[in-house]
């Protein structure tokens, strides 16, 4: 699609004379996106694809209820937190009341990233170390610090001295027995070597289905260990739901599922449905020791509009009974997905929970094939079917559709992932 | 109002519930604000308030142009830029006209210190140092790293060894011919003393109305030594526009004023008027070596409805001459305040550029009054006008209405402050 004479190519160009080098595309042939409605995006020839990959408009694409709180508060008010205003305080109270009880305070960002950011400055406040644990090929953000405790953005953004990666753990080779205990001794052995080299660890973060770890779902409260080597080194427990939660894993939060405690828990891109809206919840002892001394006033976090859209968003998952459908229409996914692998050897491992899901591709001998998953999400693209891969080695197709798909979607993606294998296989 | 049997004390009672420490509120009696429109807020018993404080609202509260992109764009797609987009391409283009040719690319985020935090990790990236020169009371955002030179967070934030802050210009006691050279001084001085440390300095940030040093403007130019410092040391000048941009001044940009060019330009709120947006201008080759290696995806910065609704500011501020208005109401603005400061000399100096002004409030012996300023910030709230006050010293009534405010807006605002200093000798 270099092809400057058609428009898609000439908004390329342009696209790479202002916006530069850090903007990357999806796909060997881009797609210009022109409409969304549900879990359906059309590009500007009028094609339709179904979305199976996009997280962030979690209860779909342009959503009436959403975009009508948006439309609404934001011709009557658009203001910030340091005046009284119930919108953000009957957020707060939604928000809060998903939570267990000992999660009793919101600070409200604008991003994921921002939410995991202002959790490392407390963590730091609250417990005067700045060491940090993280699993291998982490993604928590993209500010100064949060980039230097995100092993996935590569060896060009260098990890902290502070930071430890923990081998992640990795399901579909480590006996699932085992994989908690081990991933625990990591943990345990990391934070030993954080002390001998002169520096006390603050927190680890854990994305709780470990998404660019290759979503490591695995089997539920296999991260329990994890959590008493934490706990009884005196380490925080952030658990980062940016990725996992408000019903993603037919939980309404990752954590859940896992049965774990975390002193505090990161939100980001679902809980607006695209609005710019992250925040931090955590357990108030912290909460308020951070904020009497740094303080922390985000301008435009908890604004007026944000929270009418954060409220909108919290009542169409109850009321649409996303959390409950994301399980069910999970699971039947992730079994016709398993019917198909007991035809294609190169689906090592269907995982996932709810709708998260993570086919492992891999070569004859069990080996992570990245290059066959790269094929497959183009030939599921020219299929009219949106998915990406994810993982250290970019061999695990990565299914995250809005959390309003169907059995009938699941069918369509199912069929349509048949098909690209075939084709691969005539090719190579 | 801690009155827990009113409407306003209970829902003050409900937010420190949920919302703890970290949130503070504005004036000894805090204002239910619920409605917006142009340069006025309305309190929930129907008051209404002059709004002479909230830059964020740039082009006036609940603009309807800029409510209709943000409901129009909302209810058709809101994506990110891994999509081929026409909204972001466009947006980009319209900005960077405003700018001098070479500042030439543009990178997207939600926020202003999500700006500040990026163009610290491109200054880093770039020059192979990390040291940060700053203002003595500069605030450039909260995220870790750039609060760590954000030294008006106060002393509970620690500066980073990294960080060294220069006495800022004091345009009311310092000569305003030797100003410009006495910093540019400091800033050479603080350069030496980080390689003395043997720290490399990668850059300064230098917000171009000194807000919270007290909005010292100056005279037009004086910060050009500074420039020439930092151009002959090899340290990049980020000109911070979070707070100055957008016409505030008079200018498109602050940094036009001083005749600056900056290597690189942070954006941030009045750029979507209160809808989540911020960005990073700079010079191709720099923008591009650090989208090479680092990369950068803010995963809705420049999403779809923040491109439209940053586009529609911009129309805005282009067809209401907003740039033009800011600078002819600010003249008017300071004229009626000088001829106020010659009856009442506890206004040490009125100073500004455009619809961004400060007032040095002194005791009898030129000292900072902060206490004074208080009392001024809460009488005019009473009065119905609201302003808040900043500098060091928190001292300088901060006056930065939107930027549609006209000539009998300043009168009333003129009007209320005469009247909350009479009131405030009365009572002292």
């Amino acid at each position: 699609m270099n092809d400057e004479e058609s428009p898609a190519g000439d908004l390329e160009a342009r696209r790479g004379r202002v916006l530069g080098a850090s903007y990357r595309l999806f796909y060997d042939e881009p797609i210009q996106v022109v409409r969304g409605e549900d879990v359906y995006l059309w590009d500007a020839d009028g094609r339709r694809y179904l979305d199976a990959y996009n997280n962030v408009a979690s209860v779909g694409h342009s959503h009436g209820e959403v975009v009508s709180a948006l439309a609404e508060q934001a011709a009557v008010l658009n203001t910030h937190t340091r005046y009284l205003g119930a919108e953000v305080v009957e957020y707060a109270e939604d928000l809060i009341v998903t939570f267990p009880g000992s999660l009793d305070r919101v600070v409200l960002t604008c991003t994921g990233s921002e939410a995991n950011d202002v959790a490392y400055r407390l963590a730091k406040v609250v417990t005067g170390g700045n060491g940090v644990l993280v699993t291998s090929n982490a993604y928590h953000g993209v500010t100064d610090a949060v980039a230097q405790f995100s092993p996935s953005l590569g060896p060009a953004v260098a990890p902290g001295p502070h930071v430890r990666a923990v081998r992640a753990p990795d399901t579909y080779r480590e006996s699932t027995d085992g994989i908690g205990q081990r991933f625990a001794a990591d943990v345990a052995t990391a934070i030993d070597d954080l002390r001998a080299h002169g520096l006390r660890p603050a927190a680890m973060f854990i994305d709780t289905v470990l998404s660019s770890d290759g979503v490591q779902t695995g089997k539920a409260g296999y991260l329990r260990p994890v959590q008493e080597v934490l706990q009884s080194a005196g380490v925080l427990l952030v658990a980062d739901e940016v990725q996992a939660g408000f019903g993603r894993t037919g939980h309404m939060w990752g954590f859940e599922r896992h049965g774990l405690e975390p002193d505090l828990v990161t939100l980001g891109k679902p809980m607006g449905n695209g609005h710019p809206i992250g925040g931090l919840v955590g357990r108030s002892e912290l909460m308020d020791e951070f904020g009497r001394t740094a303080r922390y006033f985000n301008t435009y976090g908890g604004n007026t509009v944000s929270a009418a859209v954060g409220r909108a968003v919290l009542r169409v998952i109850r009321r649409q009974g996303l959390v409950d459908n994301s399980a069910a229409v999970g699971t039947y996914l992730r079994s016709r997905l398993r019917d198909l692998q007991s035809r294609q050897p190169v689906i090592g491992q269907v995982r996932g929970e709810g709708l998260f899901v993570g086919l492992e591709i891999v070569d004859a001998d069990g080996r992570a094939d990245g290059d066959r998953a790269g094929h497959l999400v183009n030939g599921l693209r020219h299929r009219g079917v949106l998915v990406n891969t994810t993982g250290p080695h970019a061999n695990v197709l990565k299914v995250r559709p809005p959390l309003t798909f169907s059995a009938a979607h699941a069918d369509v993606l199912a069929d349509a992932l048949e098909e690209a294998l075939l084709e691969d296989f005539k090719r190579s």
